[in-house]
Protein backbone atom coordinates (compact mmCIF):
# COMPACT_ATOMS: atom_id res chain seq x y z
CA UNK A 1 0.00 0.00 0.00
CA UNK A 2 1.49 3.35 -0.88
CA UNK A 3 0.20 6.65 -2.04
CA UNK A 4 0.86 6.92 -5.70
CA UNK A 5 -0.64 3.26 -6.79
CA UNK A 6 -4.43 2.47 -7.29
CA UNK A 7 -6.41 0.52 -8.80
CA UNK A 8 -9.79 1.26 -10.44
CA UNK A 9 -11.37 -2.50 -9.89
CA UNK A 10 -14.73 -2.95 -12.00
CA UNK A 11 -17.45 -5.21 -10.59
CA UNK A 12 -21.03 -5.39 -9.34
CA UNK A 13 -20.51 -2.62 -6.66
CA UNK A 14 -18.19 0.80 -5.92
CA UNK A 15 -18.76 4.20 -5.32
CA UNK A 16 -18.78 4.77 -8.74
CA UNK A 17 -22.15 3.62 -10.46
CA UNK A 18 -21.50 3.28 -14.20
CA UNK A 19 -23.81 5.17 -16.43
CA UNK A 20 -22.15 3.98 -19.70
CA UNK A 21 -18.82 2.51 -21.70
CA UNK A 22 -17.87 3.32 -24.72
CA UNK A 23 -15.45 1.57 -26.69
CA UNK A 24 -13.86 4.09 -29.39
CA UNK A 25 -10.45 1.55 -30.50
CA UNK A 26 -9.32 -1.40 -29.65
CA UNK A 27 -10.78 -4.18 -27.32
CA UNK A 28 -13.85 -3.52 -25.02
CA UNK A 29 -13.58 -4.17 -21.44
CA UNK A 30 -16.31 -6.73 -20.06
CA UNK A 31 -19.31 -4.61 -18.99
CA UNK A 32 -19.32 -3.38 -15.42
CA UNK A 33 -22.26 -1.99 -13.07
CA UNK A 34 -20.05 -0.03 -10.86
CA UNK A 35 -16.18 1.06 -10.38
CA UNK A 36 -14.28 1.56 -7.05
CA UNK A 37 -11.00 3.67 -7.12
CA UNK A 38 -8.64 2.38 -4.12
CA UNK A 39 -5.02 2.95 -3.25
CA UNK A 40 -2.81 0.00 -3.11
CA UNK A 41 -0.13 -1.48 -4.42
CA UNK A 42 1.87 -3.03 -6.88
CA UNK A 43 0.16 -6.93 -6.13
CA UNK A 44 -2.59 -7.62 -8.51
CA UNK A 45 -5.73 -7.94 -6.18
CA UNK A 46 -7.99 -10.04 -9.04
CA UNK A 47 -10.89 -8.28 -7.29
CA UNK A 48 -14.06 -7.56 -9.14
CA UNK A 49 -14.45 -8.60 -12.81
CA UNK A 50 -11.53 -6.62 -13.91
CA UNK A 51 -8.90 -4.15 -12.59
CA UNK A 52 -6.86 -2.08 -13.52
CA UNK A 53 -3.59 -0.45 -12.00
CA UNK A 54 -2.02 2.76 -12.09
CA UNK A 55 0.99 4.94 -11.19
CA UNK A 56 1.06 8.30 -10.17
CA UNK A 57 4.47 9.87 -11.52
CA UNK A 58 6.42 12.96 -12.22
CA UNK A 59 5.65 15.79 -15.21
CA UNK A 60 6.66 14.23 -18.63
CA UNK A 61 6.78 16.75 -21.00
CA UNK A 62 5.14 19.84 -18.96
CA UNK A 63 6.58 22.73 -19.58
CA UNK A 64 7.37 25.58 -16.39
CA UNK A 65 5.17 27.95 -17.91
CA UNK A 66 2.18 25.50 -18.19
CA UNK A 67 3.44 24.25 -14.65
CA UNK A 68 2.69 27.10 -13.13
CA UNK A 69 -0.50 28.23 -15.24
CA UNK A 70 -1.81 24.78 -14.66
CA UNK A 71 -0.80 25.03 -10.46
CA UNK A 72 -2.70 28.62 -10.08
CA UNK A 73 -5.91 26.89 -11.57
CA UNK A 74 -6.78 23.00 -11.37
CA UNK A 75 -8.54 21.81 -8.72
CA UNK A 76 -8.08 18.32 -6.94
CA UNK A 77 -10.83 15.51 -7.16
CA UNK A 78 -13.29 14.87 -4.26
CA UNK A 79 -15.22 18.48 -4.81
CA UNK A 80 -18.44 17.96 -3.37
CA UNK A 81 -20.04 19.12 -6.73
CA UNK A 82 -18.53 16.64 -9.08
CA UNK A 83 -20.46 13.89 -9.00
CA UNK A 84 -19.99 13.13 -12.36
CA UNK A 85 -17.07 10.96 -13.27
CA UNK A 86 -15.03 9.17 -16.57
CA UNK A 87 -12.21 6.95 -16.39
CA UNK A 88 -10.53 6.65 -19.55
CA UNK A 89 -7.84 3.98 -20.34
CA UNK A 90 -5.57 4.34 -23.65
CA UNK A 91 -2.62 2.81 -24.86
CA UNK A 92 -0.84 4.41 -27.72
CA UNK A 93 1.25 2.25 -30.45
CA UNK A 94 4.59 0.95 -30.60
CA UNK A 95 5.23 3.90 -33.43
CA UNK A 96 4.21 6.58 -30.31
CA UNK A 97 6.50 4.68 -28.08
CA UNK A 98 9.69 4.81 -30.74
CA UNK A 99 9.61 8.79 -30.97
CA UNK A 100 12.28 10.73 -29.35
CA UNK A 101 11.08 12.64 -26.25
CA UNK A 102 11.25 15.76 -28.46
CA UNK A 103 9.43 14.22 -31.19
CA UNK A 104 6.74 13.22 -29.02
CA UNK A 105 6.63 16.85 -26.93
CA UNK A 106 6.07 18.24 -30.53
CA UNK A 107 3.23 16.27 -31.61
CA UNK A 108 1.72 16.67 -27.98
CA UNK A 109 2.04 20.81 -27.49
CA UNK A 110 2.82 22.00 -31.42
CA UNK A 111 0.31 20.01 -32.91
CA UNK A 112 -1.96 18.92 -30.70
CA UNK A 113 -1.91 21.42 -28.10
CA UNK A 114 -3.10 19.16 -25.35
CA UNK A 115 -1.91 20.89 -22.60
CA UNK A 116 -3.78 24.09 -24.08
CA UNK A 117 -7.34 22.32 -24.86
CA UNK A 118 -7.26 21.19 -21.02
CA UNK A 119 -6.76 24.20 -19.59
CA UNK A 120 -9.27 25.45 -21.39
CA UNK A 121 -11.82 23.50 -19.06
CA UNK A 122 -10.30 24.63 -15.79
CA UNK A 123 -10.60 24.93 -13.37
CA UNK A 124 -14.16 22.93 -14.05
CA UNK A 125 -13.03 19.51 -15.22
CA UNK A 126 -10.81 18.02 -12.45
CA UNK A 127 -8.55 15.52 -13.83
CA UNK A 128 -5.75 12.52 -12.55
CA UNK A 129 -3.39 11.06 -14.53
CA UNK A 130 -2.34 7.62 -14.14
CA UNK A 131 0.63 5.73 -15.63
CA UNK A 132 0.53 1.98 -16.35
CA UNK A 133 2.92 1.28 -19.27
CA UNK A 134 5.82 0.21 -17.48
CA UNK A 135 4.04 -1.96 -15.04
CA UNK A 136 2.97 -4.43 -17.77
CA UNK A 137 -0.33 -3.30 -17.88
CA UNK A 138 -2.99 -3.37 -20.52
CA UNK A 139 -3.25 0.28 -21.23
CA UNK A 140 -0.42 2.95 -21.41
CA UNK A 141 -2.28 5.64 -19.04
CA UNK A 142 -5.72 5.94 -17.09
CA UNK A 143 -7.01 9.07 -16.86
CA UNK A 144 -9.78 10.26 -13.95
CA UNK A 145 -12.25 13.19 -14.73
CA UNK A 146 -14.57 14.44 -12.43
CA UNK A 147 -16.74 17.57 -13.02
CA UNK A 148 -20.15 18.84 -12.24
CA UNK A 149 -23.55 17.36 -13.89
CA UNK A 150 -23.80 20.86 -15.74
CA UNK A 151 -20.60 20.59 -17.04
CA UNK A 152 -20.64 17.54 -19.19
CA UNK A 153 -21.48 19.29 -22.49
CA UNK A 154 -18.23 21.38 -21.51
CA UNK A 155 -16.09 17.69 -21.08
CA UNK A 156 -17.70 15.99 -24.23
CA UNK A 157 -16.16 19.27 -26.06
CA UNK A 158 -12.62 18.55 -24.69
CA UNK A 159 -12.69 15.03 -25.10
CA UNK A 160 -13.95 15.74 -29.12
CA UNK A 161 -11.25 18.41 -29.47
CA UNK A 162 -8.05 15.88 -28.16
CA UNK A 163 -9.52 13.30 -30.22
CA UNK A 164 -9.23 15.33 -33.30
CA UNK A 165 -5.45 15.92 -33.03
CA UNK A 166 -2.53 14.26 -34.13
CA UNK A 167 -1.65 13.01 -31.11
CA UNK A 168 -4.87 10.86 -31.18
CA UNK A 169 -3.69 8.94 -34.35
CA UNK A 170 -1.51 7.38 -32.23
CA UNK A 171 -3.68 5.72 -29.90
CA UNK A 172 -4.72 2.35 -30.74
CA UNK A 173 -6.77 1.44 -28.23
CA UNK A 174 -9.42 3.84 -25.86
CA UNK A 175 -12.19 3.46 -23.37
CA UNK A 176 -14.57 5.81 -22.18
CA UNK A 177 -16.28 4.92 -19.09
CA UNK A 178 -18.86 7.65 -17.15
CA UNK A 179 -20.22 7.26 -14.09
CA UNK A 180 -21.81 9.20 -10.79
CA UNK A 181 -21.11 9.20 -7.75
CA UNK A 182 -23.32 6.53 -5.17
CA UNK B 1 7.83 -12.18 -15.62
CA UNK B 2 8.23 -10.05 -18.23
CA UNK B 3 11.23 -8.88 -20.37
CA UNK B 4 11.53 -5.23 -18.82
CA UNK B 5 11.51 -5.83 -15.14
CA UNK B 6 14.79 -6.61 -13.63
CA UNK B 7 16.27 -7.51 -9.90
CA UNK B 8 19.74 -6.51 -9.06
CA UNK B 9 20.09 -9.26 -5.67
CA UNK B 10 22.90 -8.88 -3.69
CA UNK B 11 24.24 -11.45 -1.61
CA UNK B 12 26.45 -14.72 -1.44
CA UNK B 13 26.25 -16.12 -4.76
CA UNK B 14 25.44 -14.75 -8.28
CA UNK B 15 27.21 -14.58 -11.47
CA UNK B 16 28.82 -11.18 -11.08
CA UNK B 17 31.82 -11.20 -8.24
CA UNK B 18 31.93 -7.47 -6.03
CA UNK B 19 35.26 -6.21 -6.04
CA UNK B 20 34.07 -3.06 -4.39
CA UNK B 21 31.02 -0.73 -2.80
CA UNK B 22 31.19 2.73 -2.43
CA UNK B 23 28.82 5.00 -1.25
CA UNK B 24 28.93 8.45 -2.26
CA UNK B 25 25.76 9.94 -0.99
CA UNK B 26 23.41 9.22 1.60
CA UNK B 27 23.11 5.39 3.07
CA UNK B 28 25.25 2.52 2.39
CA UNK B 29 23.56 -0.57 1.64
CA UNK B 30 24.80 -4.00 3.45
CA UNK B 31 28.06 -5.23 1.91
CA UNK B 32 27.48 -8.57 -0.70
CA UNK B 33 29.77 -10.73 -2.48
CA UNK B 34 27.79 -11.36 -5.01
CA UNK B 35 24.89 -9.97 -7.26
CA UNK B 36 22.94 -11.67 -9.47
CA UNK B 37 20.93 -9.54 -12.04
CA UNK B 38 17.44 -11.57 -13.29
CA UNK B 39 14.29 -11.31 -15.41
CA UNK B 40 11.43 -10.70 -12.73
CA UNK B 41 8.08 -9.46 -12.01
CA UNK B 42 6.59 -6.82 -9.94
CA UNK B 43 6.74 -8.68 -6.73
CA UNK B 44 9.35 -8.72 -4.34
CA UNK B 45 11.33 -11.76 -4.24
CA UNK B 46 13.03 -11.42 -0.64
CA UNK B 47 16.14 -13.11 -1.89
CA UNK B 48 19.86 -12.18 -1.44
CA UNK B 49 21.05 -9.78 1.37
CA UNK B 50 19.16 -6.48 -0.38
CA UNK B 51 17.60 -6.44 -3.52
CA UNK B 52 16.58 -3.90 -5.68
CA UNK B 53 14.10 -3.44 -8.65
CA UNK B 54 14.37 -1.88 -11.95
CA UNK B 55 11.99 -1.07 -15.38
CA UNK B 56 13.40 -1.09 -18.75
CA UNK B 57 11.41 2.35 -20.18
CA UNK B 58 11.14 4.47 -22.82
CA UNK B 59 13.18 7.59 -23.22
CA UNK B 60 12.44 10.26 -21.02
CA UNK B 61 14.99 13.40 -22.18
CA UNK B 62 16.89 12.24 -25.49
CA UNK B 63 16.13 13.74 -28.50
CA UNK B 64 15.95 12.67 -32.17
CA UNK B 65 19.30 13.43 -33.08
CA UNK B 66 21.26 11.87 -30.03
CA UNK B 67 18.76 8.74 -30.24
CA UNK B 68 19.96 8.24 -33.71
CA UNK B 69 23.56 9.06 -32.68
CA UNK B 70 23.69 6.71 -29.55
CA UNK B 71 21.79 3.96 -31.82
CA UNK B 72 24.30 4.07 -34.57
CA UNK B 73 27.21 3.43 -31.87
CA UNK B 74 26.32 1.87 -28.59
CA UNK B 75 26.79 -1.66 -27.72
CA UNK B 76 24.79 -3.99 -25.82
CA UNK B 77 25.05 -6.09 -22.53
CA UNK B 78 26.52 -9.25 -22.70
CA UNK B 79 29.84 -8.61 -25.10
CA UNK B 80 32.39 -11.79 -23.94
CA UNK B 81 34.94 -9.20 -23.63
CA UNK B 82 33.18 -7.33 -20.69
CA UNK B 83 33.94 -8.86 -17.78
CA UNK B 84 33.96 -5.91 -15.88
CA UNK B 85 30.38 -4.34 -14.60
CA UNK B 86 29.28 -1.84 -12.50
CA UNK B 87 25.65 -1.26 -10.60
CA UNK B 88 25.24 2.78 -9.74
CA UNK B 89 21.55 2.76 -7.92
CA UNK B 90 21.11 6.43 -7.58
CA UNK B 91 18.04 8.75 -6.10
CA UNK B 92 17.56 12.23 -7.02
CA UNK B 93 16.17 14.55 -4.57
CA UNK B 94 11.96 16.77 -4.45
CA UNK B 95 13.68 19.50 -5.78
CA UNK B 96 14.51 17.14 -8.97
CA UNK B 97 11.86 15.80 -9.23
CA UNK B 98 9.53 19.26 -8.85
CA UNK B 99 11.31 20.98 -11.36
CA UNK B 100 9.19 20.64 -15.08
CA UNK B 101 10.00 18.74 -17.96
CA UNK B 102 12.41 21.28 -19.99
CA UNK B 103 14.12 22.24 -16.69
CA UNK B 104 14.93 19.00 -16.31
CA UNK B 105 16.26 18.49 -19.26
CA UNK B 106 17.95 21.81 -19.53
CA UNK B 107 20.14 21.00 -16.48
CA UNK B 108 21.02 17.43 -18.13
CA UNK B 109 21.90 18.77 -21.68
CA UNK B 110 22.38 22.23 -21.69
CA UNK B 111 24.15 22.70 -18.23
CA UNK B 112 25.24 18.53 -17.74
CA UNK B 113 26.14 17.33 -21.06
CA UNK B 114 24.71 14.31 -19.64
CA UNK B 115 24.14 12.62 -22.91
CA UNK B 116 27.27 13.91 -24.70
CA UNK B 117 29.98 12.86 -21.85
CA UNK B 118 28.40 9.03 -22.17
CA UNK B 119 28.91 9.60 -26.32
CA UNK B 120 32.18 10.42 -25.90
CA UNK B 121 32.56 6.61 -23.88
CA UNK B 122 30.42 4.53 -26.73
CA UNK B 123 30.84 1.59 -27.97
CA UNK B 124 33.65 0.67 -25.09
CA UNK B 125 31.25 1.49 -22.01
CA UNK B 126 27.77 -0.31 -22.91
CA UNK B 127 24.98 1.02 -20.35
CA UNK B 128 21.09 0.39 -19.77
CA UNK B 129 18.70 2.39 -17.43
CA UNK B 130 16.32 0.71 -15.10
CA UNK B 131 13.41 3.14 -13.91
CA UNK B 132 12.97 2.47 -10.21
CA UNK B 133 11.24 5.68 -8.68
CA UNK B 134 7.63 5.43 -9.56
CA UNK B 135 7.65 1.25 -8.07
CA UNK B 136 8.10 2.49 -4.79
CA UNK B 137 12.13 1.43 -4.48
CA UNK B 138 14.17 3.15 -2.19
CA UNK B 139 16.71 4.12 -5.62
CA UNK B 140 15.36 6.35 -8.59
CA UNK B 141 17.48 4.82 -10.94
CA UNK B 142 19.43 1.81 -11.82
CA UNK B 143 22.10 1.56 -13.90
CA UNK B 144 24.41 -1.06 -15.09
CA UNK B 145 27.40 -0.73 -16.78
CA UNK B 146 29.75 -3.39 -18.95
CA UNK B 147 33.24 -2.74 -20.01
CA UNK B 148 36.35 -4.79 -20.58
CA UNK B 149 39.37 -4.12 -17.92
CA UNK B 150 41.17 -1.76 -20.54
CA UNK B 151 38.86 0.24 -20.33
CA UNK B 152 38.32 0.76 -16.33
CA UNK B 153 39.99 3.81 -16.32
CA UNK B 154 38.07 5.36 -18.87
CA UNK B 155 35.06 4.38 -17.13
CA UNK B 156 35.91 6.11 -13.86
CA UNK B 157 36.91 9.28 -16.40
CA UNK B 158 33.48 9.11 -17.11
CA UNK B 159 31.67 9.07 -13.74
CA UNK B 160 34.16 11.87 -12.29
CA UNK B 161 32.78 13.99 -15.50
CA UNK B 162 29.44 13.39 -14.46
CA UNK B 163 29.76 13.69 -10.57
CA UNK B 164 30.95 17.01 -11.60
CA UNK B 165 28.26 18.17 -13.47
CA UNK B 166 25.64 20.16 -11.98
CA UNK B 167 22.47 17.66 -12.76
CA UNK B 168 24.85 15.71 -10.14
CA UNK B 169 23.65 18.51 -7.51
CA UNK B 170 20.31 17.17 -7.14
CA UNK B 171 21.44 13.37 -6.29
CA UNK B 172 21.14 12.72 -2.75
CA UNK B 173 21.98 8.95 -2.72
CA UNK B 174 24.27 7.00 -4.58
CA UNK B 175 26.59 3.78 -4.44
CA UNK B 176 29.04 2.60 -6.74
CA UNK B 177 29.31 -1.79 -6.74
CA UNK B 178 32.09 -2.69 -9.29
CA UNK B 179 31.84 -6.19 -10.39
CA UNK B 180 33.71 -8.73 -12.16
CA UNK B 181 32.19 -11.79 -13.94
CA UNK B 182 32.61 -14.64 -11.93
Amino acid sequence: MNNTTFDFIGGKTGDWKVVKMTTLKGDSLPKVTHIDKIQSSLINRFEGIWSLKGIISNLRYTEKSDKEKLAAVQEDLGRPQATYAALIPIRKNEAWWNLAQDERRKIMENQSRHTHIGMQYLPAIARKLFHSRDIGEPFDFLTWFEFAPEDEAAFNELLSKLRQSEEWEYVDREIDIRMKRV
